[in-house]
């Protein structure tokens, strides 16, 4: 057992402050991972606060790390000390249910262990990567291209492999017509990967506030939903969307925008439920679907995808002592558009 | 033009009765159809009582048409006099919009003509197959396989079409397993249809009544919604599921019935929003689609098909004068499973 610094959240309502948690010692499989950087997810901010569940405290957020490997278990193959490497927000899945044999593990039928706040197939309690050191599986240790620098990466481990799946499951390439729904920190990544694979990205946002972010990050459209009239005016059009909002939206809107065959995926998950009319799905057989994360295998290939087109995300980059001011400017929506916290900073 | 004696709904209050309608003169791409026969979907009782819309009146229902070609255009070379066909949901789309363009005219934009209480490109109301005879341009006139005995195969003109295009969309084959909700019109042609293309059908209908019905049509499996059980039995189970029901129903219950990637697809609508949570499509990544009858070759595919393997709906063959007895009967489920009108009854 290693004592390890980090940053925790001693309960629900208390704010995030230093403390030693402990890391398990190498098993053969195992890699340790020196921390450099930690992207600060929205997620982040719901689990420290018990928002979606009562989680167990205190409780290390953290899963878009990015570090060096400093050990490796006897039985290592894929990684070795030195390399530069990432984590997302899952760190084991049971590798036998009929999703992880379809080789997409991130649906694990009993449940994947998160990177945080998981009881693993051991027994023990999972932390996340507000910490300077994390120990992981190889199987679930990834590899960032030189051509990625470290700290804007970290946040492609959560926000975009969550828009990566679903642009390269329907396909998105030249020709394709795709919307972005939410410019912030998925939505932002999001654009940029999408414009990458040839699409015309037009992103809907609440108001026109980021419309020359937009088309700096490579949208050719930009619409504003306060405007009563997008939706109307954008009938027909969309082969995907995705709507990266975690509030309520009007999802019949939505979907009128979509051509034929388009599909709506949500990656966000707004609280209450959704309501929508069947007419909306039946007119150009539309579909409504959600996407979580991604397999492993895509998570590397995101990687590479954004190491050969430069893409990284838009961050901010923080001291660990900031963290609790970025959890409330992040719930104000003031970051454009990524806190990255930087793990040198932590003692 | 030709007079043609007709049953139609003078207004959404007062039963059907006879009439005398006009039938246009054949222009050069129009086929003269002697009907033989006319399924009675619940989509006539929602029209001729303004349901959905308030309809022009007297209308003449009916849209799932098979008869004899008794005399063709000077340009039509698609059918003969004597041919053995039918005429579905749609006699006319605009050719030119994106979605007539990619062969799926039943999505037209501008919106398809329907077979009856529709306004044609000519300024004309169509009126349906409760009518001894019909002209329709040759496009829309589909040929039956010899295979077929018309009055079975008359509600394949939209029972068939509209289950056929779905299952056949997502790729039902060997291996896949499906489930029909509903036992219905719709539903039992689906079962005949899922099964034929090899699936393991499974049914969800309210209650135990159908059981034997549903094994003898092909299915292996059959719940009933009724008992709370049903839906966690079943949790990740299937491929594809055809919602064949236009009442409300438990969306978040029958998502949670689907494995990996699976889709859920709502060939009723409901006339009241429906309710899901995001949550219902996140996991196992599912889908929620819509699906309107199919494009015209779909029609073709599907007819051709049911010769092949045997296929026609299970029917109860009425006289005319029986018309609005079958509509009530309709409303309280009371037909195994669809009711035809014998159009040599009429007068």
């Amino acid at each position: 057992m290693a004592r390890v610094t980090a940053y925790a959240a001693p309960s629900a309502t208390e704010p995030l402050g230093p403390i030693m948690i402990e890391r398990r010692d190498l098993r053969p499989n195992d890699v340790l991972i020196d921390i450099r950087f930690c992207g600060v997810c929205h997620s982040d901010v719901s689990h420290a606060r018990s928002e979606w569940r009562a989680e167990t405290y205190p409780l290390v957020p953290g899963h878009e790390i990015t570090g060096i490997v400093s050990a490796v278990g006897v039985d290592v193959t894929r990684h070795e000390v030195g390399d530069r490497v990432a984590v997302g927000c899952f760190v084991g899945a049971c590798g036998e249910c009929a999703n992880c044999v379809a080789r997409e593990e991130q649906y694990c039928l009993p449940g994947i262990t998160l990177t945080y706040g998981s009881t693993d197939r051991y027994g023990e309690y999972t932390q996340g990567g507000y910490s300077k050191q994390i120990v992981v599986d190889q199987d679930y240790v990834l590899k960032v291209p030189d051509a990625l620098a470290l700290d804007v990466a970290a946040p492609l481990l959560c926000a975009g492999i969550t828009t990566f799946w679903p642009l390269r499951h329907y396909q998105v390439g030249p020709g394709s017509k795709v919307a972005i729904i939410g410019l912030g920190g998925l939505g932002h990544v999001a654009v940029k990967l999408a414009a990458a694979m040839g699409a015309e990205v037009t992103v809907l946002s609440q108001t026109r506030a980021k419309e020359v972010d937009a088309k700096r990050l490579g949208a050719t459209a930009y619409y504003a939903t306060s405007e009563s009239d997008t939706f109307s005016r954008l009938a027909n059009t969309f082969d995907l969307i995705l709507n990266t909002v975690s509030a309520a939206v009007d999802v019949d809107g939505m979907l009128s925008t979509l051509a034929l065959g388009g599909t709506l995926v949500n990656i966000g998950a707004p609280a209450t439920p959704m309501s929508l009319s069947a007419w909306s799905l039946l007119r150009n057989r539309r579909s409504y679907a959600g996407s979580l994360i991604g397999a492993i295998r895509d998570h590397q290939a995101m990687l590479e995808f954004c190491g050969e087109h430069g893409i990284g995300a838009d961050i901010e980059l923080i001291t660990i002592n900031r963290v609790n001011e970025a959890f409330d400017r992040l719930l104000a929506s003031d970051v454009r558009y990524r806190f990255v916290i930087d793990m040198t900073s932590l003692a």
